[in-house]
Parts: structure tokens; sequence; C-alpha cells
């Protein structure tokens, strides 16, 4: 009877714990006139389940590092999270939930990583998150491997993801998944919410997959179908997904998109829009809702809020663990809080520094940069990455440290495969998750099917590292499919992102130096893959500053011949050659435009006076763009096409990038009337 | 007696045709120094049982329209295609082979569309071939479901591809399947080359899933694994694939990469290098190739060119079919003849024209854009299309026009599902298929997640029209994730791709007839969420030169303001104020930059006069580019950042896209000192 009762009490306060998520959800979007009602109201209970009954977390710290870690990869319910995190406590106040959508609010329409306490990753654009989350496990695995002592599991979390049918429609996340399952990512547990519906009516005019077949192709293990209503058996599924350490789990859940709405419950018109006052009214009769919008009865509160305490508990014991662990471990416990800093450990730059001295010859930069993250990263271990399966080309595997594999414990060399996007976006999830510090490497070309991973971690501020090699035509006979020519430019227009493409093996170095450093958002290292004549290494310290001197023949340049990766030695040359004929002649290397726009006009005025208006630009790229540099006095020397399949000396040749082209084009810009 | 000595002949001839592919392929790639041997090594009995025994084609006329299709989607396989090419008698000469990868050659490290006779489509970005061959799929069902009749299928053919592990794993591959499986496909048939190894090695470091079970659960047929040497039952089981037409078909086919060579045979040294003089020696002994490089024997050449003659009655059978078919359906042959030129039918001009009546108040963009696309599409039936998941919000559905499902004949209406990336691909196959004019639809932000199969587009020159809605912060409420920033000016990047703004209703029908009229390159449509004043239609046919004066205050104006889009108006809106000041002012609508620069000098001096140097631009995105227009002494009222979640009118405001703001900027501009 005692139980019976407790039940029948929890069931009843359960159910208004689900509806407080349903209409205040609903309610946000409605004040907002803008947002997704339909998936918070299908996916409540779902979200209840995990969050009131299985979710480790501590809202009260949401930087807890054992927490586990929740993606809302189905970005557009956002009120769904934001009102998970107001119930549980975290600091995320009614005011924000009404001023949902508003400026200035921490409530945006997409979950955005730092903007709101509890958000662990920015979603939205789908199949991200699913991606995400699959990086988060990695990293999990990665610090598991390496702290953890038997008796001393300081790191020991799931990693859970709320997925849409868009989020599984999307190649992004069949490349993750796929991964997820090669890796046996065992704690990572995900919920489907199947509820057949997106924004353009019933899925089953495009999406007729099975999709647990599918998975289970992958490698997961797939539970389900539940019904979505049925939190009980959602718990009990998850806590099945806690148990199968050696395949990722996958639940699908079948949920009605806008339940409780007389009229949309079911229906595309549930999805994007608000539901509207009048069936708002009708919704509340449904489900028996009695409350004003954003009033959300005490019980609610008192029995959600439990998470506060819970998480502190949760927390303070993992706290003691730790401490315990550190007295048996000290150098691991410390090593362990450095990793989570995000500080790399000591030495790392001396590590670079050493580099240096390892080129007496022309090395093209990818070899350089093997080198750089060899050496750095026998020091700065929690370096962390791979290449989509071009680590033979790219040169970028760190050699004498494990793959991480199914059966490793911390392998640092991730084999991504030939899945470019996923690439990105699992880094950005390793990155999110913290005590990694993760890199991705591929053709230039590539960054094409990555970019829009790229793009959130310049949005977001992930301090993930791309590396680029084979940067331009000077790959030769691949060809124009796989030659970059509006790629370089293309990351350039990203705000936030850093851009660095080395002139040399010593600036390769400086730009591995540079883009550890950053912590505040991402960074793109583009390498050749010909060899290219070395530079003077202490010269190449002014990469830095994103663009310096690296030759001058006299003082007040009449021109200046400005170049980036492997045209700067071409530049030189042909500023060689022009000086030779008397002309005043500077060549300027700009390996970063970013880093040079962050410098002082003062800074930036020396390295190109503003009188100073004949200008080059020498870039084996697309020209657009430069003008930021050269004006509308000044000329590019770039690709207008795509490029051609032949060997890289004679493509170079043939599209203009000698010496003497420069020269010549240089000469004709003198010889312009201004 | 006899049938087993037919037999035993013939098995010694395939086998020395298969060696001959095998070979021709190697000592191409010897040759350049540089190419993939161990996958046409290991591919050549499959390709051999697919071309010698079941392709349809007609080497002496590579554009018969009633082909099968075959796409390479492996790329890096060309040698594979180019041999096959070169012995079944397409012009693809030995002197052509044997400049594989040089200079000018038409046998370039990838297959190029149209550079070399009997490539359909060009691949080497892993996973487009794949999705590409789903277009030509889906155009040979329209067509076929638009003129076949009874007793007269003049359009019937396969679509075949070949795919390696690495096609399968790139998502855009996932995405295709799906979709294919859901539309059911029946007449696409595709080899999977199981060879079990990619750059990195074996793939089964990273690729471990089952990819019959992942192919079974979106909807194909998938048969073997089947033993790659086996060319009977290779031949049996493509001719089973032919049967199965309610289900796209995936054979399995367990190869070897590198077969023959002693000592790289299966191992990722075959894959992306030279096997060098000396293993190409003990090749040749353990083949029994007796040889020189580029030596065919004659009765390898005498039987595999009995394709020509056979590809000659095929076609001629055809054409008798289709000369019936005249007789019987003059109308619909001489539609289907015009279709295939790739010409609209005639009013479609008109059409547009009658629309710009419809409109008499501001009005978004995209809704101008979806009255533009009905009206054509009723006239120029040849438009097939749709949105990934978005038409709702894109209003890009052709109403009253059926939708594309397994159990339609000829729906124009596509739904490709949440896959931008492949929906891209897709539509490129369509493209190069001809018959059908194709578009794409989906928001700005998305067009990364496309960005490699526009990219492709413009490279190989297809007709595709991409059209994306929500071009910029003013969609609001969606926040930073869902608005471009860069997306616009990455795309003008791409070389041959033109990228059109409109300024209101009536240059949206404009972009429209520009984007239909074009057949030798892609275009891009960008749209506003927001409704936007309406400009004098009229004056909106400049559109067609790319930009035009949109108002002047006065002769020799001091200041030039250009903008595109949303941003025109209020361009337009400040340049009245700033001429209520006694400032001559100029204000230029820029809906495409390649449009205005496909013009001459004279007009763009007219436009934009060099003397005039004062130039603000003006648009709601980066403003890295704008400087090819405003050079070092003007500027740009852009995007700094990636937006914020509020309605589109306050975003607006906030970045300073007002009229006050942009009078503001021109103002300082003007009291700047050159």
């Amino acid at each position: 009877m005692a139980t019976e009762a407790t039940t029948s009490r929890n069931a009843a306060l359960d159910k208004l714990c689900i509806n407080a998520i349903r209409f205040l959800s609903a309610d946000a979007v409605q004040k907002a006139k803008s947002g997704h009602p339909g998936a918070p109201m299908g996916l409540a209970p779902a979200a209840y389940a995990l969050w009131d009954r299985v979710l480790k977390h501590s809202p009260a710290d949401p930087a807890w590092p054992n927490r586990d870690r929740f993606v809302l990869s189905a970005g557009h319910a956002s009120m769904l999270l934001y009102s998970l995190l107001h119930l549980t406590g975290y600091e995320v106040s009614l005011d924000e939930i009404k001023r949902f959508r508003q400026w200035d609010s921490i409530t945006p329409g997409h979950p955005e990583w730092r903007l709101t306490p509890g958000v662990e990753v920015t979603t939205g654009p789908l199949g991200q998150g699913f991606a995400n989350g699959v990086g988060m496990a990695i990293a999990e695995r990665i610090l598991a491997g390496r702290y953890n002592r038997l008796g001393h599991e300081i790191v020991d979390h799931f990693t859970y993801a709320i997925c849409s049918d868009g989020d599984l429609e999307e190649g992004i996340s069949s490349e993750a998944a796929s991964l997820a399952g090669a890796l046996g990512l065992g704690k990572l547990i995900y919920i489907y919410d199947n509820n057949g519906i997106s924004i353009d009516g019933d899925v089953s005019i495009t999406f007729r997959e099975n999709v647990g077949a599918r998975f289970r192709a992958y490698g997961w293990h797939v539970l389900g179908p539940i019904d979505g209503l049925d939190i009980d058996s959602i718990a009990a599924a998850l806590r099945e997904g806690q148990v199968e350490r050696a395949r990722p789990t996958l639940i699908n859940v079948r949920t009605v998109i806008g339940y409780g709405s007389p009229n949309k419950a079911g229906t595309g018109g549930a999805h994007g829009e608000p539901l509207g006052e009048a069936e708002m009214e009708l919704t509340r009769k449904a489900l028996g809702w009695e409350h004003e919008p954003f009033v959300m009865p005490r019980e609610v509160i008192r029995h959600m809020r439990e998470a506060v305490e819970r998480g502190r508990t949760a927390q303070s014991d993992w706290e003691h663990h730790f401490e315990a662990y550190r007295g048996k471990f000290p150098e691991e416990a410390a090593a362990f809080e450095l990793d989570l800093s995000g500080t790399l450990a000591d030495g790392w730059e001396a590590a670079l520094d050493a580099v240096h001295g390892e080129f007496d010859s022309a090395v093209a930069t990818r070899a350089a940069g093997g080198k750089a993250l060899n050496a750095v990263a026998g020091v700065a271990y929690t370096i962390s990455g791979g290449s989509a399966d071009l680590s033979v080309s790219n040169l970028s595997f760190m050699h004498g440290r494990p793959l991480f594999q199914s059966d490793s414990q911390d392998g640092p060399n991730i084999p991504f495969g030939v899945r470019e996007h996923s690439m990105g976006a699992v880094a950005n999830g390793m990155a999110v998750h913290g005590g990694v510090t993760p890199y991705t490497a591929t053709f230039l070309i590539f960054s094409d099917y990555m970019r829009p991973a790229i793009r959130l971690a310049a949005l977001s501020g992930y301090p993930t590292i791309f590396v680029f090699t084979h940067d331009s035509i000077g790959l030769g006979e691949d060809g124009p499919t796989h030659q970059p020519i509006s790629q370089l430019m293309g990351l350039r227009l990203i705000p936030n992102l850093n851009v660095i493409r080395p002139a040399d093996a010593h600036e390769t170095v400086e730009a591995w130096r540079a883009a550890l450093a950053r912590r505040d958002g991402p960074t793109v290292i583009a390498l050749t893959r010909q060899a290219l004549p070395l530079a003077d290494a202490d010269a190449t310290r002014g990469l830095a500053k994103g663009a310096y001197v690296i030759y001058e023949s006299a003082p007040d340049p009449e021109i200046a011949l400005i170049a980036t990766g492997s045209e700067v030695f071409l530049a030189v040359a042909a500023g060689k050659l022009l000086a030779e004929e008397g002309v005043k002649v500077r060549v300027v290397s700009m390996p970063s435009w970013e880093l040079f726009e962050a410098q002082p006009k003062s800074y930036r005025d020396s390295i190109l006076p503003p009188p100073l208006r004949k200008r080059l630009a020498v870039e084996a790229g697309t020209p657009v763009g430069w003008e930021r540099y050269v004006g509308l006095d000044g000329d590019v020397v770039g690709m207008d096409g795509f490029g051609a399949s032949a060997p890289g000396a004679v493509v170079y040749e043939k599209f203009g990038f000698t010496t003497d082209n420069v020269a010549k084009r240089a000469r004709a810009l003198l010889r312009r009337e201004e």
C-alpha cells in the first residue's frame, strides 16, 4: 500500500513536472511569437526521465568535471533545454525564459555554449550535436584511460543526447554513428525522438529507413521503440544503456510532436511556429493545466530543484574521491587539474623552439608540421586528434603513441576515417568536453566538407585546431577536383577563425605555437604538399604578428609584394629581381590576416604604409578578397579558374606563379598611372 | 565439348582483357609517377563484367540519350575508367593514356565531365559520385514517367556506379542512399568495391559496420559478398539488380587492392602511389603479362572494341523505336528532344514577365521567388527540384504538381529530406543526365553543408540552380547558428558560380530569368525571409547586368552607396537623406558581382566611375571582400560577428543596418581625408 501510494503520488507529480516542461516551453515560444513548441511538448516525458532519474549533474556547478554531458542535438527544441535548466536550478531565471529569442537574453533561438549555464555545446544546425557527443565520449575515454586507477575512477561519466529525425537524416550523423560504433563508445547513450514529423510534414515522404537496423549495422546497441509517455520504460532503457559498455546505445522513443494540442499534435503545424493563443488555451484544457503562463506549481519547483542538492552531494562525493586520489597519486591529480584548465604542460614552447634546429634544407610545410606536432605532443600530451584517412599524406600521426581503438584505453591518435564533416564536429565535442587539445587533418580542399563544423567552432569559440595540407594547385597531379582555389579565402571570411598559412618550416612551427596558445577560438593551419626553401628562423617569429617584412631592398619602398605560404619565396625572388633593376621593393610575408589585424594600427601601418599604394598580392588562390590589402590601385597574382592536373611545378608555371611573372606584374603595376 | 572449348577460350580472353585493364592502368600511373594503381587492379574484373557484358552504351556516340549511365564514384581510380574508355573505343587515345595526369591531357587525375568523352560526371571528392548517380536515376524516372507510352519505352536505362569504402564512409552517401531507398530507385545498381584498404591502411581501424545490413535498412536490395575475380557471378548479380525494380541494388564485391602485385597487393602501399618499376616487373611475372607498357594485345582490342558495333546497333535500334514513337506521338517526341537539348519550352520568359504584375506591396523575396518558380514551372515543365525539408519556409514547392515518390511516375517535386549535401549532388546528377532543369532550396546558412557539391557544379559547369532563403541576420530569432554571415561572400569566391541576391520582388523574377537562361554553370539565388519594399519594375531589369544605378540625386556624385538584396532599400533611403543635406549621391543596386564583372569595362566604369573613390558598401554579411569595389578609400557597413537571436528588425537595428547609421557612415566617409 505504501509503495502504491508513493507511486501514485509520484506519478501525479511526474505528470505535473512533465506538463510544467511542456507549458513553460510552449508559453515561451508563444510569448516570443517564434520558435518550436512541438518537440519540447513531445519530448518532455523522455527528457524528464533522463534529467530527473538518470542524469548526473550539478546545477550549482555546471563545470563539475565528472558531470554527465547532455547534448540537445535537436537544437531547435531549445526551450526544452532552457525549461529543464530553469526547473532543475541552473542560473536560468524565469525572466530569461520570458525573454526567449530576444536581444541580449541568455535564451537564444538555439542553445549557445557558454552563453547559458548548463548548455554543453552549441546546437541547431542538424547533426552537429550528434557528432559533438561522440567527441565528448572520446574525450571521456581518453581522460579515463590516462587518469583512472583501480578503485579510483575519477573520470566516469556518460554522454547523452536527444536527436531528431532531421539529425539522423544528415550525413554527419551517419559518419559519427559509424565512428562511434567502430570505436565502441559504450558510454554514449542517445535518445532518438521518433516523432515522424519534420517541417515539410510526414517524414515518410523521404525518410523510410529502418533506423534501428541501420544503427545495429553501425555496431550500436538499439533499444525500443518505447512509448514516449512511458517514463519508467525510458528510464529503464537509459539504465540498460549504462550497463552496455562495449557499444553506444540508441533508444528509439516514439513521441507525438506537439503532444496535448488538440488540433496540432502530430502535425507539421506544431513544429516550427507558436501554437497560437487559442490553441494554447485548448491545450491547457486538454492536459488539465490550470496555471497561467510562466507560473510553475510550487511542488514542481520543489521536486525538480532537488537536482541541486542531489548534484551537490554527487559532486561532493566525487570531490572526496578525488582528494583520496590526490593522496595516492599527487602528480596525476595535479596533471588532471592542469589538463582540465586547458593549460598545456610546461615545456611545450621549448619543445617547439627545439624543432627549428631540425631544418637545414627545403622541406614541405606538411612535413615541418608533422615534426612540430610530434615534438610538442611529446610534452603537451593532451593533444589528441588525427586525420580523415589521410594521415600518411597530412603527416599528422603522433608516432609512438597508440591509436584510439575499441580496446585501447587512451590512444590519442584518432582514426576518423573518410568522414571530414564529423571529424570537425567530433573534435569540437572534444574541445568543449575539456581535458584534451583536439586537432584534425585532411586536404585543404576538403575543408569544404567540414565547413559547418569549423563555423560553429568559430561562433562558439572552441579551441579546435584544423590542419589542412595540400593547400594549393601546388599539389599537382590530383587536379582541379583536389586543388583548393577558394578555400583559404573562404575560411578567412569566418569571424573568430584564425587562418595561418606558413611560408616555410620555421613559420610552420610558429603556426603551431600560435594555434596551441589560443584558447578562445579555432585555428586553421594550411600547409603545402611540396617542399619550400627555408626562410630565416629568427625572422619567422614575426608570424605571431600575422605579417612582417621578410625582404626589403631599400627604405621607402615604391612597391610592396605581399605573399603567403608557398608564394612567399617566389615573391622574395621576384623582389630581388626587381631590386637588381633598381626598384625599391618590400616583400611582406603575411601568414595570417587575423593575427595581423589584431595588431595595433601603428604596427600595421609600419608593414603596409598607407601612402604605399603599389601593392601586389601573390597567392595561389582566388584573388577575390585580396583587395582588402591591395585596394583599387594594386593587383593580385592569383587563380581565376579551378587549376589543372599536371605535376605541381608545371601547374605553378602555367598559371603564372613564377619569379618572372610576378616581377612582370610588379613592373606593370609600377608603370600604371594612379 | 564445343561449349566447353568456347568457355575456355572466352575465359582466357576475359583474363587477358582484365589484365589489359590492370596493366594499362598501372603502367599509366607508373609513367605519370603519380596516381592510384591499386583500385583499378582490384576492380578490373568487376568493371570488365559490367562494361563487357551488361552496360548499354555507344562508344561512337557518348551522348546517346538512352545509354546506361556509369559513375566512377571512386574517382581516384580514374585510370580504370580511362582504360575502359580507350579499350572499348571511345575517343581516348593511347597517347592520352600515356599523358595521364599531364598538362592539357584529357586524362586528368580525377575524371572531369565533358573533358573526356564517356565521362558522365566529375568525381574524386568522395561520395559525390554516389549521390550524382541517384540524381541520374531520378532524372531517368522523371523522363520515363513523362514520355514513355505503353510499348514505347523510349527512356529506359540503368545507372551504375562503382563506390569505394571511402565513398561509403562519407555522410553524403548515407544521405543519398537513404533517399534512393525511400524513393525506390530500382534502376540504380551500385558496385561496392569492398577491398578493406584505404590510405591509412586497414579500414577496420575505423570502418567496422555491416555495410549490407546498413543498406538493407535504407531499403536497398543487397547482393554479395561476391569474389571480385568471379566475373560470371558479378555479371549475374548485375542482371539480378536489373530485375529488381522496386529497390536500388548494392552489390558487395570483395576485391584485393593492387591485385597481382606480389609485395603490395592488399596493402595501403598499392593505394595512392605508383607500384614502382621493380614491383611492376614482379607483377607482370605474377600475372603472366608479357607485354611492354602500353602495348595491348590485338585480341583484347578486337574483343573490347566490339562495344562500338554493339553500341551502334543498340543505338540504332533505339533510334528506330524513337522514330516509331515520333510517328505516334509527334508532340511528345519533339518535346523530348527539346528537353534533352536543355532548351526551355517556349513562353518561359513571358511567364516570368507576367509575374511582375503580381506585386503591389512589400513582399519577402522568398515569396516572390516562389511565385516566379511556380509561374515559370507551369511552362518550363522540365524544372524539377525541391527543398531539404524546408519547402514551407523556402516557398519552393511547385503547387499542383506531384511529389516524387516511389509510386509516382514523374513528380517534379523532390522531397530531399534534411540532407543538404546530397541534395546538391543529386541535383548535379540530374543536371548532367539532361532532360530536366534541377533546382534545390534550403536556408543560406546551410549552403555550407552543400558547398562541395556547389563547387563541383561550378568546376564542371553544371547548370544547377541553388536557391537559398533566410539570407541574412534579417531572419531574426533563429539566431547566430542560423544567420549567414560569411556564406554569401564565400559563394562569390567560387569561380564560375553566379551569385544573385535580389533587392526586391522584381529583381527576384529577373534572378530566376538569369538562372534559367544560364546553361554553362550554376547559379545561386539568395532570398530574404523578411518583406522588402518594391523597387521600380523596369529599373530592376538592370539585374541582367549585375549592377545598376537605382537612385541618383545629382550628376557627378561625390559618393556611391553600393548595396545588395535587403540592404538596397536601406541604401536608397540613406541616399535620399544625404541628398536632402545637399550631398550628391548615387546608389547602386548590385545583385550579382559575376554578372557585373561579365560586362564591358565601359559599362562597369559608368556604374562605378574610377575617380569616384568615396564608396560605401552595405551588406548584412562579412565586410571582407567588399574592398574589391570600395578599395582602401571606401568603407563597408557589414557584419563583424555572428549575429544574434532577436526579432529581425531589432537585429538589423542593433547591428547598424538603419537609414541613419548608413547615412552617418557615409558622412564620415565624405569627411575622411584622402
